[in-house]
């Protein structure tokens, strides 16, 4: 329970389907998680040709699915005919993104007719334990009638 | 003349070598351009695999080359025996990553023992064109005694 | 109940010893509230001269307390010779910051020994009751062997 | 010479009137410089009661005056009828404030229909030469239809 009532009730395949034509998740292979009104999560498995040299997930990689949970967190509350927009994002990157899948959480702070503003966290998943690596806060924008929606990110 | 003196000669060869190394690189198909004390360019082409639907660049892909130029900008400056960290960043999210390619540049603020503080600024580039599409600030942390060096992003 | 543990048994103390030496604070009236390991709260009550023309509290009143309130709950968790500096912070002014008087919370997300992560949250309390009007995110830095706090903002 | 072409050829007196209008500038001193399309600047003059205890400017009003340079230099590309509300900020301290008095310099990056970007700089005068002190990135909102101004911070 989020609190949250969204404005069209169809949010999650709409989530769902615009997360299915983003090709950057498929090249990456993240794959979206938990659709609640206000509320998304991205997963993304662990793989060799995202990382950095030690092994670690890209901090690229991390903001990818960070912006994108974000963005869907607020699309989530959007009416029907609008599409989302990232305005802007601050990132911490606290610690290594490490184990064997990143999950991104993206939550609405405080819904807006225009901007919404999300905060998002990221946890590497090692040895079956989550561990915060990263933490950060996000202006989108609601365009009205655009019924395709723009990337989150 | 970007009015930096590096601590290590050998900085130019140092930051093309560490990005070598950044698979994530290779996977989206990101080169390193200009390395100078203190400024340092990135170029990713344009291909279908990097998209949101809407045929733009996706913003987390903006966000992985600006993190990186930044990062690299400042490890320019770093002794031979350092490596760099980003800290946080902030992005904005201007206009549409739309083009041919997007250029990536980060610029060192001020340069600092333990913290130094870039900002960045992306290009898309359309009929010969460039045009901001996202800028930023970031932290960046010198790590000492760590010669090898973990990603810049 | 926080769930961290102060290196410094007098944290508290320390804090309000610091904050009472902050000449700002007499300027625009504001009080320190509870301290608690890692966790910080800042009271200014309202008056006419810290409004923009609106009779809102200006935002850069806001940020004042907000930044101070995060720097402290920083400080909390700190050795007893260190001081605490803000390095950068990012603030999202949500809703206007009215009422009676305004409160801001600081609260640690991540402790370290260099740098520490921590988030803000202001509230302005109106018809007695709490409304969010702004949210940041702020990086704190330790700085061991100076025992004599320069200000947390 | 700035680039932008101002939508209202009054801009410079509305600036001038809304900053008189701010009770906290009153409050601590600060000044309006140069006003022209796209760039702002503000002057604070050193006194004991804006400091922390070490006698440096504190960050918040460090923060203040920069938060409204960049909300005046945007304000004076908004129409007639139009008013300017700050969304959000980063900050990064660099330096300590101190000096003589600051100087806070407020640019547009980006002008836009609903969201401008600014960037501003911050300036300690010690020994006659300016310092550095700080830097961020801000994100306004144009409010058509709202003559009078809410402050700019």
């Amino acid at each position: 329970m989020t609190g949250f009532t969204p404005a069209n009730p169809n949010f999650e395949s709409r989530v769902r389907d615009s997360f299915a034509r983003q090709q950057i998740m498929e090249l990456i292979g993240a794959r979206m998680g938990r659709v609640a009104p206000g509320e998304v999560e991205i997963e993304l498995p662990y793989r060799e040709d995202l990382t950095q040299q030690h092994g670690f997930f890209h901090g690229g990689i991390t903001a990818t699915i960070a912006d994108s949970a974000g963005g869907y967190a607020a699309f989530t509350l959007f009416p029907a005919d609008a599409s989302v927009l990232t305005v802007e994002y601050k990132i911490n990157l606290i610690a290594p993104a490490e184990g064997d899948r990143l999950t991104a959480v993206g939550r609405v702070i405080k819904p807006g007719r225009t901007l919404t503003l999300t905060e998002f966290e990221v946890f590497g998943h090692k040895d079956g334990r989550p561990r915060l690596c990263a933490k950060g806060l996000q202006t989108l924008m609601c365009l009205v009638g655009r019924a395709d929606m723009p990337a989150a990110g």
